[in-house]
């Protein structure tokens, strides 16, 4: 039988930028396509996506790109691939208006190919067949993806916890989960981001009452921030107002683009009357309004950070404001959240965070619901993904205690190839995986030299210096000089240097300084002699040695 | 009466660099000298230190500084103090090695007027009193500071929490809170860290049971990673190590310094045989191990973020080692440290950290505590400290809920000036406070001009345009050049540029070109033409026009 290959190219070891092939034989598809968030480090940076060199490489044998849900993690990529490979996608129809909604900001005028298909549904590409399984997380209609190979099903879990209130009454599909346990899942690749917690997650539903409570214990009006993409969250937002006889304003493009889709799907409903525009606001009393808000993770120009810098257009944050953190801050965005909460309470707001109230729930499951998942699954095999290694260690030693022999689960990195066969399966090779770093401008890329190079400006600054020198007669052709940006050593050193630097030229004969390198080497040695002698600074030094003519 | 000041120089408003001023009449005392880290955005930068500007103004009234403890965030700033202005210092015996120590290393030679003190000993300087009231917390020694004025004491309570089974026995003297409570506390100046915690704190030394258990299981080498200055941790660490029998070494300089002065004035007691050199743990096997060490917080440099690179001299961590994550994360420093957990992850060892494990303990008063504080000592007039204005503010309410006038009730920001009179206190005008920022390299400061320019360059990059102008005659005297770093616009793009300046420069006049003036503006012209024209890149541009004699 054909050897069936699992390929991730993201979301293997991390949590983001989900990607993974699946090959069966010739056939080939691909699960999401998605972006992660650069780090604290990764200067000027806007998003990270996958590199696609394979799937371009492979892109004859692509079948198509089925996806899972309509989270940035999982679809976030999708132009970057598009552009170099149209491809079929296929997902259900919350995903498509999404997917479409960020294809059109990105891909102007660019038709992508979707097929909607329903939970539930199952597509046949070639030799494969990929049904769409229900199951409950913080967006709705995520799908886990039953992917029907020759050796039995590629289980992929998608983002799942097992929510048994789920906002929109659309639970698991836990009976097609323990039937597909029955017809034999071969690899079981499985969300592994809360593997860590234990116990068994709060059901959506259960921020309800803390958004109540607070709701009714705020005086005046009420600012929500929580992930643009949270259409179960706003839906609970929207009810405890409602319930409270306030009206609803959506602040932040990219919110307001996702409530109007999900509105106009019917994936949320409003009451009539509960909807007012942001530019009204100001028409309302402060104990009618409640505001849903982007800013979350502390993104600069998110409305809650254009607030707390009191630079917002339609509103002035002010004393009596509550403000609620419906959210989880990414590692490592703490800081700046915490700043942009400090200036927000300066203000005069009041903020509630989930340490304060059950204001936020987790879409994933944790370490009893993930058991549960294995237990009714039985796979032969089990991957851990989406997660860091440190949840793919615990996840492994969670299943080694369910009792499954440790060769047949996987921690797999990003470019594994994990090849199944008749009888055995393990990791033979690699393919080209990693990431891609997006420009906050001009969607270009930022290589690993640009980044190393902004790395060692951001900490040590530079030095430019410029000498001139007749070629005909060798002699200087104006005063060298030497600018500075972001660098510590004072203007005063910034003359120490250049005076050096015309003190030791004027010592070369005009046969030296026609020696455009010779010249360069001595600047350079004053340049470095003078740093050590009065600082410990170490700049970028760029030095021009520009031999002129006349 | 003479009028009462009290103004915070730091760490009002914030975690980090505690100093204030309290006067009365021409008499000027100092509590602390501390530092703090930069964030994540201040780039280059190693520390922040308060502005001493007012200190400096009035060094001639400085009767002392009064340190209460030797962590970084009450001490750390002294060397740019002292450098200034040599005063003398009150402080314990412990704070007194540490802080001789770290003055050895910043300013070599100089010799620090220190006075030693005890616990519950008072100093007298000019009209005031200052008696040291000893408290727990998590170094030993920690001190709150009773300032006796016209006006009652001024109580700072320094870091502290209720401990009542501390590592080195030492209680804190509530007799005597008590008892200054009953003489009369005007202010007291608290701690707020953690007062958005419910509840009572566990004591330091519930810690050792987390360790013991973890220590137990073990299968192999035991990595622990703390503040380096948490003495009460280490002597847990090193207890447990001898109750099963391990041996310990210390990796990471500070560490090994602090260890080594804490033994030495015995506030730690190491069983004899149980230390071993760092460079010896080659002769010892993984199950005899325990390696204290440092990098908490992910610093690259410490011994932690080198073992997870790799580069450690004297170990590498390998399957088997066990990492304890015995602190906290300083908000904002989350993503580097999982990140270099995961390394270690990969590398094979098991890392326990708080959520497994109870092997990490605060030393600041929780919710109960604080409020026990207060009850204790019966201030007329609050102002919480140490916190930022979300613990300030949750502050406020505490002491409102427990009775406390609001008009009673100060959030005091770096630089107010709070004036306790006979019948009445208030904010009274502000002087010179804020942060200076240290560079990472030579001791100096980070103006927010360069601070600015590093934060332009790291997002951006720098091009920079070398045009020669041949004075006497108006030609060019080379070809322009552009050189780019930390650019994402490409090298095709700086390469189009440079022909562009060049196409430009050539239509102009040989009387154009003599003017310096007008050739940058064409070439500034030229290059945002560029920019806006195939990308949306906005890096910095440095344009230099050199005119050129011969």
């Amino acid at each position: 039988m054909a050897t069936v290959r699992v390929i991730p190219l993201g979301g293997a070891g991390e949590i983001g930028k989900n990607c993974t092939v699946l090959e069966q034989g010739e056939d080939l598809i691909v699960v999401d396509v998605g972006l992660s968030f650069p780090h604290e480090e990764q200067y000027g940076v806007d998003i990270v996506v996958p590199d696609f060199s394979y799937l371009i490489e492979n892109q004859h044998r692509i079948k198509g790109v089925f996806l899972t849900h309509a989270h940035e993690d999982h679809v976030g990529a999708l132009s970057y691939l598009l552009r170099e490979v149209d491809v079929p996608l296929y997902c259900t129809k919350l995903v498509r208006a999404l997917v479409k909604m960020k294809l059109d900001e990105r891909m102007r005028g660019f038709e992508p190919k979707i097929r909607e298909v329903q939970p539930g549904d199952t597509v046949e590409v070639g030799s494969l067949k990929v049904e769409f399984v229900r199951v409950t997380h913080s967006i709705p209609e995520t799908c886990a993806l039953a992917i029907h190979t020759v050796h039995g099903v590629v289980l992929f879990t998608a983002d799942f916890k097992f929510d048994f209130a789920p906002v929109d009454r659309a639970q698991t599909d836990l009976h097609r989960l323990i039937e597909l346990g029955e017809e034999g899942v071969v690899l079981l690749m499985s969300d592994s981001t809360n593997v860590d917690r234990p116990g068994w997650g709060p059901s959506e539903s259960e921020a309800t009452q803390g958004l109540r409570s607070v709701f009714a214990a705020a005086p005046g009006r009420i600012l929500v921030t929580m992930f643009s993409s949270n259409i179960h969250r706003m839906q609970q937002v929207v009810n405890c107002a409602h319930a409270l006889g306030k009206k609803v304003a959506v602040a932040g493009r990219r919110m307001q683009q996702v409530f109007e889709i999900a509105r106009n799907l019917e994936y949320a409903h409003i009451p009539r009357g509960t909807l007012i525009p942001i530019e009204d606001v100001g028409k309302y009393s402060a104990s009618e309004l409640v505001i849903l808000l982007t800013g979350s993770q502390g993104e600069p120009m998110a409305a809650l950070s254009q607030m707390s810098r009191a630079e917002y257009r339609w509103l002035k944050v002010a004393k009596g404001d509550t403000i609620v953190y419906s959210a989880r801050p990414i590692p490592g965005n703490e800081g700046v959240i915490w700043r942009t909460i400090n200036k927000l309470v300066q203000l005069g707001a009041n903020v509630v965070t989930e340490a304060v109230a059950p204001i936020h729930v987790s879409g994933h499951a944790y370490r009893d619901e993930i058991k549960t998942m294995v237990n009714l699954t039985k796979p032969f095999y089990i991957a851990p993904v989406h997660g860091e290694p440190r949840h793919q260690k615990i996840f492994r030693e969670l299943a080694q205690q369910m009792g499954h022999a440790d060769h047949r689960i996987f921690t797999l990195a990003n470019g594994d190839v994990l090849e199944i066969e008749d009888e055995r399966a393990g990791v033979n090779g690699t393919v080209t995986a990693g990431e891609i770093l997006i420009d906050q401008h001009g969607d270009v890329e930022v290589t690993l030299d640009v980044l190393n190079q902004r790395t060692r400006l951001a900490h040590d600054g530079i030095l430019i210096v410029t000498v001139t020198v007749n070629a005909h007669d060798g002699t200087l052709g104006a005063p060298p000089k030497v600018q500075a940006r972001g660098f510590s050593g004072g203007e005063e050193l910034v003359e120490d240097i250049d005076d050096a630097i015309e003190e030791e030229l004027v010592k070369l004969s005009s046969f030296e300084l026609k020696e455009t390198d010779y010249v360069r080497s001595v600047v350079t040695d004053t340049v470095r002699r003078m740093l050590n002698k009065d600082s410990r600074q170490r700049p970028e030094v760029v030095i021009n040695v520009v031999p002129v003519k006349s």
